[in-house]
């Protein structure tokens, strides 16, 4: 498949991280001819956070992660991921299937079982044959190195166009930092959650319950704030793993959140940028709701709207459809005080086109790849910002084929 | 534009309905070489009963015909409507236009205004150039004829591919009555409310408030089931008029509640089958839910899912998207007692793909052009079904480029 016109130029040049090491591989879960299983090793006492989908049919490995984390950080640790098949409702063999990779992982590599945290992503439904992973496990073993992330990061792709990480490095102290995170996701895509598989890893000192609450709170206004296609992921799982290597304690420190929170929009944003059949990339941002809350139900119902999505994709100037849009979410609007912008161009406001609207000045602008709708509401001071890609004729030619 | 593979062979044989008439013709309003404005009137006395969209942008057209409703049933009354603009967010000019109509429909018919009930479809934002309409009154007035109702269903139509009607003739009492519908709606389709234009005529004798109560529980189980695109528009309308001159009181009969409901869903169903890019006609059931409100929003969930309506178009019996769409449904669900059948297949049960489960059966299956979703959640007595389309290319092509 061809790669997004919305992709970076390049992979970033990802820092070692001490602590982590990396290796993948080709087990033929699904695909031919190209790697799909990567194993993450950390160091003893790493601590691990992570956030995970809500939906009520999530996977095995799901309910699996969600009972690991928040354990004591004793000894290494170890984050197994395939794609190619999301052993997601797969009844009583899904748990089976999980307890045999955890219990591989541990025989293979010394990991106690419950530091072991699996993933498993693309199609639903289908047995998930481990036994092709397990067999690769004392490869993926030996050949672990510090310097694989990127091999991570391709081996766990599906319908994806490009690998997609971010990374950082910063001095606290004098002392330097790295972080580095890579992601998987481009359909199936929406809140609630980090709907997308997410592994970030710092050399960074910080307790685990420090550790989970920033992550959940940055959680909430980047992975949480994309979608692609209002879909929400059975599977998807955010972890992010600190080795405490560099020996620097970055609890409460405001550059190591920061860098974090940049780190996890940049890897939310190439979500987007590889949203299946994205041409587009959108910024909804929306001020002056009475509430937050109600911005955010007026910025995902235009960030979801197959009309508003359809009419980016024409690179047609259609605000008639934001206001559509607007007036379906549900939260408090006052028609004459809405305001919505095209990038810099006030297109309509006091319920009305803006007086001095140009039709051919804001075609104009609909024909670049990124863009911004702005929405005021005009009544009081919530805020949101979501982001979003275009509905294609290229997401339906992958997903009314995607199984075959 | 071809019509609709899932269209009804013909235009049903409509029954004149005693006491209304209609007319339509072209005003150029936006389209070339069609009609665009139908009047329809009706006899002194008729009870007016109507439904509106709940949208927060609701149009100046919809706000003037629900401060109209339920008023007294003096005189005759007049439905004028227009497509190819909406006269949606038209700031203060909305209502101008709405003046200007109901008075020009006043002065050529006779009609007060508080019982002219207008209506607007088409683009959002532009100006209605009302002096078009206007300027036909007189000829929309002299060329009434009670037989005209097909050409009235033909000029509300927008992206429709073929005008929508239904009809019934009862005996209640040894004595006929009759009811006739008309709606458009392709597009911008979703619950809240009935996102279309329908009109609906009776002869029977009920009186406002009754007339309004059995339309609006009837609203709920059809046009408040059927979804194309979860995009509600800022316009539609259903208003039924009945002019009681079968002399047949109707209040509280049980044929006529069931003539009506079978109409309403038979519009209902056209509209669907006349969604934009529509070559599957999809009823999503869903039984055994925590409570009916769970139910519809497991059937929302799959019938507005991306995912799920683009497999379709693919013909791909891809249940696992169906049980994603379940997981973010938000409604209570356990995944090892959820059932999901494609027509009289069972394709997964037990938290698992069924046992006897044929890849081939439910291949042959999705090719038929009309199919049901069947979802048993296991779990309770709540149970909702509704209607809805396949996402195709067709969809991307009409609204990727409708404005131009």
């Amino acid at each position: 498949m061809a790669m997004s016109p919305l992709a970076p130029v390049t992979f970033p040049d990802m820092p070692v991280i001490q602590g982590v090491t990396f290796a993948a591989t080709a087990a033929g879960v699904r695909y031919k001819g190209r790697t799909d299983v990567m194993l993450a090793l950390l160091a003893p006492g790493s601590a691990i956070a992570g956030v995970f989908t809500r939906s009520a049919t999530r996977s095995a490995s799901v309910l699996d992660c969600q009972a690991k984390i928040g354990g004591k950080p004793d000894g290494p640790a170890a984050i197994l991921v395939n794609s190619g098949n999301s052993n997601a409702f797969t009844g009583k063999n899904g748990m089976k299937a999980v307890n045999a990779l955890t219990a591989a992982v541990a025989a293979a590599t010394g990991v106690s079982t419950d530091r072991v945290f699996t993933a498993s992503t693309g199609v639903i439904g289908e047995p998930l044959p481990y036994e092709r992973i397990t067999a690769k496990l004392a490869e993926l073993q030996s050949n672990q190195s510090a310097a694989a992330i990127a091999d991570a990061a391709r081996a766990i792709m599906t319908t994806d166009t490009f690998p997609k990480g971010a990374c950082a490095a910063i001095h606290i102290g004098g002392k330097p930092v790295k972080i580095a995170g890579i992601a998987k996701g481009s359909g199936m895509i929406a809140p609630d959650m980090a709907t997308m598989l997410v592994y970030i890893f710092t050399d960074a000192v910080i307790g685990q319950a420090d550790l989970q609450t920033l992550v959940s709170d940055l959680n909430d206004k980047t992975f949480n704030c994309i979608t692609v296609d209002s879909d929400t992921s059975t599977s998807d799982s955010l972890v992010m793993g600190a080795t405490g290597a560099s020996a620097v304690d970055v609890t409460g420190n405001a550059a190591f959140a920061d860098a974090l929170h940049e780190i996890m929009l940049e890897l939310a944003h190439q979500v987007v940028r590889d949203g299946e059949g994205a041409t587009k990339f959108v910024t909804v941002s929306v001020t002056g709701a009475v509430s937050n809350e109600d911005a955010r139900k007026v910025a995902l119902s235009i960030a979801n709207s197959p009309l508003v999505k359809t009419a980016i994709a024409g690179q047609d100037a259609n605000w008639g459809r934001v206001v559509m849009a607007v007036g379906k979410s549900g939260a408090q609007a006052d028609r004459d005080r809405l305001s919505i912008r095209f990038g810099d161009i006030t297109v309509a406001e006091n319920g009305w086109r803006a007086p001095d609207y140009s039709e051919d000045a804001t075609s104009a602008y609909m024909k670049n790849p990124e863009l911004t709708i702005g929405v005021d509401m005009g009544i009081g001071d919530g805020q949101c910002t979501v982001w979003t890609c275009d509905l294609t004729h290229g997401y339906i030619d992958i997903n009314a084929d995607y199984r075959s």
